[in-house]
């Protein structure tokens, strides 16, 4: 039986939460693996979230969290400890329990693109790269994809300023890497990657301008729903090479699960 | 699926929780019934527990709380408003979230008691009663027993003056029902019940003179595990009519599904 009350629990966090789709990924796993585990969708208004994570960090048997919007960076920050990839970006989408009930904190956005990248067959080494969007997912594809040993990243958002800092940020960290902050053209690149939420709602304007798409290129998104958001369909018709965002959730998953350490049973509930 | 992010979400609160029945119990009947919801088993260490409940009511998703031991009282003190059962033993087993987000408490440690003697066919009104234990459960015992129109009831705790109180306390509220304080002896008794812990673990003393039943008794435990504890079993032997705690357990759990009207789709988590 999955869910007792020795059941180890997992909480995803998000405001709103209805949406969200790792707890139904994580629970369809506990299932699958016959763990007696569970994920909880919990949701809390923003002038509430002191409040609703100290309750959570007393909550001694939660073994770990996922954090979506907008609590990725507040997380952070109630972290006593943090891998690199969450600490350049000072943002956490992942944390779990430590052995003095504080938290570590981790950030595998980036990861699951890369991996993403890679199972579909997409190399990023020495590539040229536009990528639209230097928000929160935006700033750890950056940073991966610099890691990753890409040649050139053309960056852009609609707040100039937000993608300056960030160009700057991560050129300090991988100076082999080339990055500008620029017009969402792709022109001359490689790879365009969409990392706005811009095609998540019907009517959206496409990110970037489609009429500078080349058939050499590949086209990215990090959107879920839908699956072939208006920005790949337009890319499809040029014929260039697609990559959706199901693949970077998959990744991430597979990541958390290992990061979670799933398959070990904690004693705390007992 | 059950765990979407569109779960409702319900909590089940003891420290520690690993016993816990409710949360296995519950995620059987939401499978059952195809409901996307989940009871999540959470603890918290005693200095820890203002926070925690600040946390779980700024937790905006959560629809209801499952309360065990040593949190009711506590609990029932955070409630902005509650049903007599449980404010007459300022003690909440159940609160579920008001429109404004406040807390309802209810208590159906008595209810569940009372309708699973009267589903086993045992009598409650005119008889005379032993009621050894008059805690945190035996106090919802007390005054529904009374309630139901017990004559008589005998009542014992090894904290005298405890027992002394809740006599004080039931018999103001029911003066039909003639209330005494006493020894554990069920001589000249229609009905005799365990409410205390006395027969959990093994090697604990019997909670009261089992030398002194007769077969015209009535003999009955609130102990779910063992099924049969050694009080059970003596009763049995001396030809005595019993009755296991496990139904309690069950219609306890039938009146909380009622309360917290499950079959209700919330949309806060929308």
């Amino acid at each position: 039986m999955r869910g007792t009350g020795k059941a180890d629990v997992f909480v995803m966090l998000a405001h709103p939460v209805g949406h969200a789709k790792s707890p139904g990924i994580f629970n369809e796993i506990f299932e699958q693996k016959g763990l007696d585990s569970l994920m909880v969708p919990l949701s809390c208004r923003p002038e509430d979230f002191d409040t609703f994570w100290a309750g959570i960090t007393a909550a001694e048997n939660i073994r770990g969290v996922i954090i979506s919007v907008p609590y990725k960076v507040p997380v952070y920050h109630k972290c006593a400890a943090a891998h690199d990839r969450a600490s350049r970006v000072q943002s956490a989408n992942s944390v779990r329990r430590q052995a003095d009930g504080s938290w570590y904190a981790d950030n595998f956005d980036g990861v699951g693109f890369i991996e993403g990248l890679k199972a579909g067959g997409h190399q990023i080494a020495g590539r040229r790269i536009l990528q639209v969007g230097a928000g929160g997912a935006g700033a750890s594809l950056t940073y991966c994809l610099a890691e990753e040993g890409a040649a050139e990243i053309r960056l852009t958002d609609i707040d100039k300023e937000r993608a300056q800092k960030l160009a700057s940020l991560v050129n300090k960290t991988f100076p082999n890497c080339r990055i500008e902050v620029g017009q969402p053209d792709p022109s001359g690149m490689d790879m365009a990657i969409n990392a706005t939420p811009s095609g998540l709602k019907a009517g959206d304007p496409l990110p970037m301008d489609v009429s500078k798409l080349t058939p050499n290129m590949t086209v990215v998104d990090i959107i879920m729903e839908p699956a072939e958001t208006p920005l790949l369909k337009a890319a499809k018709e040029i014929g260039c090479r697609i990559q959706p965002g199901r693949p970077m959730m998959d990744f991430q998953v597979e990541a958390m699960a290992e990061f979670f350490d799933i398959e070990r049973k904690d004693r705390r509930n007992g």
